[in-house]
């Protein structure tokens, strides 16, 4: 099963400001612009995304749930319920990771997509990530949620492509080295 | 005045490990590859090197001087003087890298490379840096020195180019917006 991650940082390397804000994630590029940066086609080769509770909080905020038809698992430690208005739509996991991903590996899933800074870290640390594409927004941005954190060692990384965009966006894939 | 940024870093962003170690970067790509990332080319192009102390005394502790030719100046506080083996290969800044940066172009200097995080990060603050080749390496650390730190604001980039090498780095070349 492969264990994704698939995210934009600044090329200081956060996904967000302190407060939780991409407005300098929102802002970059053209607006006009319909360029997707492969979001659509990796996000059909996906059978369930595991996000953190703070992921699922932002989501809730927005006008629409984003991940119509799409599994989605909400790992937290304190939840205990799903709110009403997102029933149906997520399932809880208090972790830990492995034993999220022993599940879902046996349930046959193919791939699933992380996301969020806590989230990918707990995975990166338990060694389970298999592939990260990670899109440098080019701007820096001082502060603010980082991508990456502490590990218990190094992670060798084996670089498949990189993709350079209009927008300045650049977008390299990386496989995790067994 | 160009005021130029060259350097490699971990996919998380360190150039160095807490203790200055940078055998992940030595060790990095197959180690017979002639392949110098553009160094030399962007070398023979810069006038100056501004370094702070601790790159200095990193610098000091190899077997050879590698700047021989190349003029550099140290960024420090707390140095008074510079040590018996340096005299005519370095010369002293107290600082501050605005007055620093205006006394090379007064000197009309074309092009000077700072190097070592906190001396990028100086620059960086003070709003000097003209343009930054940054050159991943496909590893995580999880820890160490980072290349870049707080900032009084936003910094918006222009992408030039992005290279992927055959080693898996991947140098991207940004100059910063005016």
């Amino acid at each position: 099963m492969k264990i994704s991650v698939f995210i934009a940082t600044s090329l200081d390397g956060f996904i967000a400001r302190l407060n939780g804000d991409i407005d300098w994630l929102l802002n970059a590029g053209d607006t006009n612009d319909p360029e997707d940066y492969g979001y659509s086609k990796f996000i059909a080769t996906v059978d369930c995304l595991v996000m953190g509770r703070n992921s699922f909080e932002k989501v809730q905020s927005f006008p629409e749930w984003p991940y119509a038809g799409m599994r989605v698992v909400v790992l937290s430690r304190t939840l205990n319920t799903i709110p009403d208005q997102a029933v149906g739509k997520a399932e809880l996991s208090a972790g830990p990771v492995e034993m999220l991903a022993a599940k879902l590996r046996a349930e046959g899933l193919g791939r699933i997509y992380i996301d969020g800074g806590k989230t990918v870290q707990s995975f990166l640390r338990a060694g389970l990530v298999t592939d990260m594409t990670i899109t440098r927004i080019p701007i820096l941005i001082g502060s603010g949620l980082p991508l990456f954190g502490e590990l218990p060692g190094d992670i060798a990384l084996d670089h498949i492509e990189t993709k350079a965009f209009p927008s300045g966006f650049v977008q390299s894939r990386y496989e995790v080295r067994k």
